[in-house]
């Protein structure tokens, strides 16, 4: 069995790995246009912010030799032919036609599967200036760039640099520039940084902490083109200014490489080539994974094209399993499916983690769900433990099946294990669980390391309270929009002591004070403190627990449960300005 | 409705919080025994240890207020009564007869509905030297004993402290103990420390990091008695020497408070109350929760007794939402069921964290379970990444159904996010996911956080080889048994460097060095270098991921795959004596 794969990195190589492993009989040959395969390239950013000192980590194991062709000989018996393109593919007779770089020749490879995982190529926003190569200007996708933007910075002496896109790559690069003392600024067409990720909500404070850090962030901004004198980049252009720029990172994505997929007549998507749940494409005998392929979505059924390592790795070992079963006797691989993808992504900014996973209330609601979703604010670990940190969660469920749909979570990068508690959504979701049963898991507690109930219990049990109609809130953006439109018809009641108000600020409009403990009495004293029925009361503390009491307090006065709303989050979510 | 809780911790005070807030009609009334009521008992070691330095911070909320009567009574319309000790129930007449502890005089309280969380009382061993209290020797389980501690070790400061019991407080105390610059010992009887949470393969690993903190262990020693000088401990005698000892600690585990309950005619399982899913005992208006009560075992389905903090506050609010659903119109809570517990724990042992959730191998074979069970070993993050460092995960499943069954994890306790990972296993095991789900679930992924596939991707898939009969492996503890056993058939086949053999250490016995790379040639040139038929081969690395290449190329070489076996987690997982 002649096992073809078109492209050389995670999934090409991961599929290589795991066939030698379970296919012995096939023969395996990986086809890869650049020079080198196998490489780390989601360590670039982290090697030229110099966190990664050591060069040749990207392309070797932790054990010491270089993932090269003698190495793929070596472990996996697959023949590595670097520096050739495949050009064609000819489905009836199994055959591709490829051209060897070095010396323009073509030749002909045959097969009787065949795997393309082309990847994707960075997107070249097509504006005056960037017609051609500009020294100075660089994307962020192969080896060869990742040295490129190291070997500029280190002799070319750059020292300010321009952004564009602020998405996960342009993020962590805005990062390892400021390690390089650059001068960074970063242009979004969208109003906040990472804000498919982050929301409105979170995207405030990722703002926040690129300026805090010295990144300025332009947000609502197009590029409209770069300018140069000649000899390098000097300048980049958008619809409000132009920003001087010796140095210039185009990170507005990547595209998927169909071409070759799509000229031999294979179904693309939206964006990539359309598999099936064994990462078929409509041919049996031609795969596809990687970033070149979409995923079944596990929250809406439909497809969804996720360029990620750790979906590329995935993939690569299902089409292996697959090929294997196909050719083994007693068989029990070909039965194992890809079980999706949950667009789950997670970011390091500065000193904040910010993730991902399933889907966002919106996001949902275009599904088809009875979204609804709550914003939790809690201490990561026990409050009075040295390092304790507040953390943020956005949690979204169906409201109709109480099924965990997805969440947000924002929260300090070292203790916060932000990653972590999205990856317990991720499960969750995955295993189609309720807000009641992730109420319910065991999960693990001591000081270091949480708090009694963990956020993430706090935050399903907080989204039962509010299906289940005990409370009612309003997220931040909510709040507002009603100050956007005008609205004045409400009144915030503010549980937290007077000292907290002064130190870190109040919402503007009318507000009462009345800190938690003297609410019982001051209401059984002065009933008509707030009002009954003309207007509503917006609730609020520091992290909304508070005015989670105040809320039952005030229902239990006879106020009316429709008429009040706890601020998710309280003032510590809050994002917008104070009075 | 009157609702009367007797006893004012965890659960109580949860089951009060709740109460008033989903059932505002409720009267509700704890009786506590004790003077304080909702303190944090978890934190007593990190109080101890100064890591907490504010001692109102374990019985104050974090805005403030010391959580007392008047506190319940502003925020909770709850009505404290400490230093009343419940003495009988009368389940006919819904009758509770108190003594209030100050005056000697009993009180009768009434109830419609009673809650049992009488918490638990630590073991004190029936020894020479311990028939009454002795100065120097404590346990550790209310607000006075941590204050008396920590008073003791300030005014008498002592100087050997000998901790009895090497369970999580025992192992949190030796910390603690270390940090106030005690000489401490501990004694187990059982072999190694916290072995019902690590097994023999991880134990061996946390003796290690306590003896590097400078912590004594004496494993498998039965504690005899103790002697004073007439004023004070001064010594511990076992069955294998004395220690001296001016601090003793007491911490062999503690016994639920039935008596009450039992005394009334409800039933008690093997440790604590029996309930059923909405936490009733046999009688329908009698609750038990917390410390006291058994919980069913979501893997088991048979009744656990699991007291843990977190077990006890989620039991606080399934108590009150059923009581509440019982009287509320268009009720929607009170067919919220108890999910039950997991055995999920978790500790920090110095710069280590420990932590076991579901069922290990032995357990899950106990419950009738086909388990079966794989030890791996991964980098926590990118092994490039600065602080990357081993972690290792025992996973267990049903080889059955391929249902997680539970994990044992053992890495660094900062970076290694060890605590979150046993959550996404809870999390499985919960959803009764199986091991493919869970090498499936879309794990969060950037270079700070992970690496491309997960460590618990890793697992799965490796359990799934194990399963699917593609890798065949044994485990540190299996190879152990068979050196002990006087076994020699079996040859070792290492596949590191020759310089990481002799830098870190290479097991016993018949073993071949052949580095992987240079395998292939060599098993091409030399077929029979490896015994084929009377001999079992044990292939090692340093963490068994070259050492599974290995065994794929000597099974593509026709060597039997039944008798090779790698050995999982390789060196850096091997805990015992090297050459």
């Amino acid at each position: 069995m002649k096992v073809l794969i078109i492209g050389g990195s995670a999934c090409g190589a991961k599929t290589a790995a795991r066939l030698s492993r379970v296919a012995p009989k096939a023969k395996i040959t990986i086809l890869e246009r650049g020079e080198d395969i196998s490489y780390a390239s989601c360590g670039f950013p982290f090697f030229i912010g110099k966190e990664v000192e050591n060069r040749s980590s990207l392309t070797s194991v932790g054990f010491g030799p270089k993932r090269d062709a003698s190495y793929f000989d070596n472990l996996f018996f697959t023949t590595v032919l670097t520096g050739h393109e495949a050009l064609s593919v000819d489905r009836e007779k199994k055959k591709v036609g490829a051209k060897i770089l070095a010396t323009g020749k073509t030749k002909t490879f045959s097969y009787d599967k065949l795997v393309l995982v082309t990847g994707a190529t960075p997107i070249r926003p097509n504006i005056p200036g960037l017609e051609k190569p500009l020294p100075g200007v660089f994307a962020l996708s192969s080896l060869k760039d990742n040295f490129a933007i190291d070997e500029y910075i280190t002799s070319q002496n750059p020292k300010k640099a321009v952004i564009i896109g602020s998405g996960l790559i342009g993020t962590e690069m805005a990062e390892a520039l400021k390690h390089r003392a650059l001068d960074v600024t970063m242009i979004d067409a969208l109003p906040l940084p990472l804000m498919s990720i982050a929301g409105e909500g979170f995207g405030l404070f990722v703002k926040k902490e690129l300026e805090k850090n010295g990144v300025r962030f332009y947000g609502g901004e197009k590029l409209t083109g770069v300018k140069s004198d000649g000899e390098r980049v000097t300048c980049v252009v958008t619809d409000k200014r132009e920003i001087d720029a010796d140095f210039v990172l185009l990170s507005i994505g990547v595209t998927p490489n169909v071409a070759l997929g799509g000229s031999a007549g294979l179904s693309v998507g939206k964006k990539g080539l359309l598999v099936n749940q064994f990462l078929q494409t409509d041919d049996p005998d031609i795969y596809a994974g990687g970033d070149c392929a979409e995923s079944l979505d596990v929250l809406t059924g439909k497809p969804r094209w996720q360029a990620m390592g750790s979906t590329a790795n995935r993939h690569g070992r299902v089409i292996a399993d697959h090929i294997a079963g196909a050719y083994r006797e007693g068989d029990i691989l070909s039965g194992r499916r890809f079980g999706g993808v949950e667009g789950t992504a997670v970011v390091r900014v500065f000193d904040l983690c910010l993730g991902k996973t399933g889907l966002s209330l919106h996001e949902a609601k275009d599904a088809g769900y009875e979204a609804i979703d709550v914003l939790t604010s809690n201490p990561d670990i026990l409050s009075f433990m040295p390092g304790s940190t507040q953390m943020f969660i956005n949690l979204v469920a169906d409201e109709a099946t109480r099924r965990v749909l997805g969440a947000r979570i924002l929260g300090p990068v070292g203790r916060g294990r932000i990653d972590k508690r999205l990856d317990v959504v991720a499960t969750a979701a995955f295993g189609a669980l309720t807000v009641d049963d992730l109420s319910d898991v065991d999960l693990a507690y001591a000081p270091p390391f949480s708090t009694a109930l963990d956020p993430l219990t706090h935050a399903a049990n907080t989204l039962r309270n509010k299906i289940d109609g005990i409370m009612t809130s309003c997220s931040p953006e909510e709040l507002k929009k009603r100050y956007d439109g005008g609205d004045s018809n409400f009144v915030i009641l503010d549980v937290r002591n007077a000292k907290e108000l002064e130190a870190s600020g109040k919402l503007r409009g009318e507000l009462v004070n009345v800190p938690l403990v003297t609410l019982k009495e001051r209401i059984a004293k002065e009933p008509d403190l707030l009002p009954r029925k003309n207007k509503d009361i917006v609730i609020v503390c520091r992290a909304a627990v508070r005015a989670w009491s105040a809320y039952s307090i005030l229902a239990r006065a006879g106020y009316d449960r429709r008429r009040m709303f706890v601020l998710e989050g309280g003032m510590s979510a809050w994002g917008y300005e104070t009075a």
